[in-house]
């Protein structure tokens, strides 16, 4: 068997969490991964409503309208509905009697001892005031992964620890259980390096204002754009400007598809006589260029939202046939079918 | 609204953990109620299997099998399955999708608060090695109860810990999401006394051979009755005896029904001359009148188990509707219906 063979039956399970539109990070990080796997692999693409829950269980409103806002984005970048499967997690009650028992596999103690929970508890300044859904989450996550038998999952560095839990709890599972109806799954971690916020934050976030989100008009793209964090000791136009840390060009090295000019233009700005406001102009036409086609798919997806939706059913469907059986082959290796 | 008709309308949600047949003490502390109470309330009767591989995940089988067992012991005592609805939990995954939601609404700290669980943790010896699914069986048992809209819930005293956390995850969610979708339950707290094994030990359990199976053969019940513990300081039959704290009478004063006979026996015991056999004897006929049309009912159930899989498939479906419907409530109010 070829190795395009082989590639071409990984079944990947990857999603967002609908607590807000995307942005540019996401595109660097995850959504260009999943246009082109999307060809190679059959591509399962979870939105976790139930998931986002577990830290917004006040805020629903914002999970249920980031929902749609997902599928826009989706759509909008390239993600082929025919070939790429979009689910929304609640809509598979399977994802939730797998996570029932898989909870009874895994002890408090190895869930608290989790690095990525640990230090998402700590971003979110929970400690034992976690919610008990929001430490649970890699054993919901292990059920949203077995349930459509997923077998690659493209993962950041710092989510490895949850993956390896996962496949913990498939090793257990078919150990106790003296069966297959689980598969491990492999980590396919990003090389792409995390694209930082506008104005030089690591982190990006809706309420730090530093993302560009690929639903923003030209005027928010400019306008975010010249606000970017460039070279504070960069004064003059004539100044030798630091191309290192510079958001612009930062940007550009992501974005801009003419490396050799972006070169030129780092050259310049390190000897000086390149002033900001000329390389953010060109970031600004870079991004117009990436951004005009997606904002044009957008705009016509926009018109029929229950379309989308419908394409978001349709998917969920068809993930849902493979989670009933998956249920269905566990709950058998449990010897609990009456 | 007469007092009865207030009565009528009190839904209860009781069950049992299917991880062995029950006994005398199942019967006197909680059967007995079930049987009177099926008839002033709708009664469901939840085989918790689920909840049952909580602790036993790696006994399957056993779960499995006391299904049915639970079955015969339910219907041969009298529960009415045209009355009373007995379902099977693992048959209902609304509860687990219900428990998903409500996971977020409670903090891994009111958990390992909650003195029942604290208490039950112990009595496993578990400690921070406790697998999350026992831990959050509270939270489990709160879509257990909400799931089917009951309001009243026997219980024992040492139990009311969970059912407050109930309540308090009910209000929770009412609060939060804005509904009256989810009802709170009241604890229906047993008087009786809890009946001690047949050993003297007080807790019954299979691996203590102390108790006596509703399904027990005469034979199990003679031997059981006669290694019952009486006494010891009673050593010859003139010696007077002491009827506290002796099984024999304990036993007597649940099940005999000429409770002026057991009286007279008692005082006879008391001044001496009455012998151990004697008094065992008679409770050995005082159970066996009682198990004797319960063993023949069983005895005619157990040459159809097929039948009872399906009352019990039967009461599932009955059950599951009032499930669909509060899940659909609570998706509704969460604003997480598409």
């Amino acid at each position: 068997m070829s190795q395009q063979n082989e590639n071409k039956k990984k079944i990947i399970l990857t999603g967002d969490r609908p607590t807000g539109r995307l942005h540019l990070g996401h595109y660097i990080g995850s959504l260009a991964n999943r246009v082109r796997l999307q060809h190679e692999c059959q591509q399962n693409i979870l939105i976790a409503d139930m998931q986002a829950l577990t830290d917004h269980a006040e805020d629903p409103k914002l999970v249920r309208e980031s929902v749609l806002q997902l599928g826009f984005d989706y759509l909008s970048v390239g993600i082929d509905p025919q070939i790429s499967t979009i689910l929304i997690q609640s809509m598979v009650p399977e994802i939730s009697e797998l996570t029932m028992y898989y909870l009874n596999l895994v002890t408090v103690a190895r869930l608290e001892k989790n690095p990525t929970v640990k230090d998402e508890m700590k971003q979110r300044g929970f400690s034992r005031s976690v919610p008990a859904g929001f430490l649970m989450y890699p054993i919901s996550q292990a059920a949203d992964i077995t349930a459509f038998k997923a077998n690659l999952v493209p993962v950041g560095a710092d989510q490895l620890p949850v993956l390896e839990q996962v496949n913990e709890i498939v090793r257990a599972f078919n150990r106790i259980y003296k069966t297959n109806a689980l598969v491990e799954a492999e980590g396919l971690v990003s090389e792409v390096s995390r694209l930082p916020g506008i104005n030089g934050k690591s982190k990006m976030g809706k309420s730090l204002g530093n993302c560009i989100y690929l639903s923003d008009s030209t005027d928010e793209v400019k306008k975010k754009v010249f606000e970017a964090y460039t070279d504070p000791n960069h004064i003059k136009v004539d100044d030798p400007g630091k191309v290192e840390g510079n958001m612009v060009f930062v940007y550009l090295d992501a974005f801009a598809s003419d490396k050799k000019k972006v070169q030129e233009l780092k050259e310049h700005y390190r000897r000086g006589g390149l002033g900001d406001v000329a390389v953010k102009n060109y970031l600004v036409e870079v991004l117009e260029n990436f951004l005009t086609p997606i904002r044009t798919k957008r705009k016509e997806l926009e018109k029929d939202p229950a379309q989308v939706m419908k394409i978001l059913k349709q998917g969920t469907e068809r993930a849902r046939a493979i989670a009933v059986q998956t249920l269905k082959d566990a709950k058998e290796a449990m010897n609990i079918i009456y």
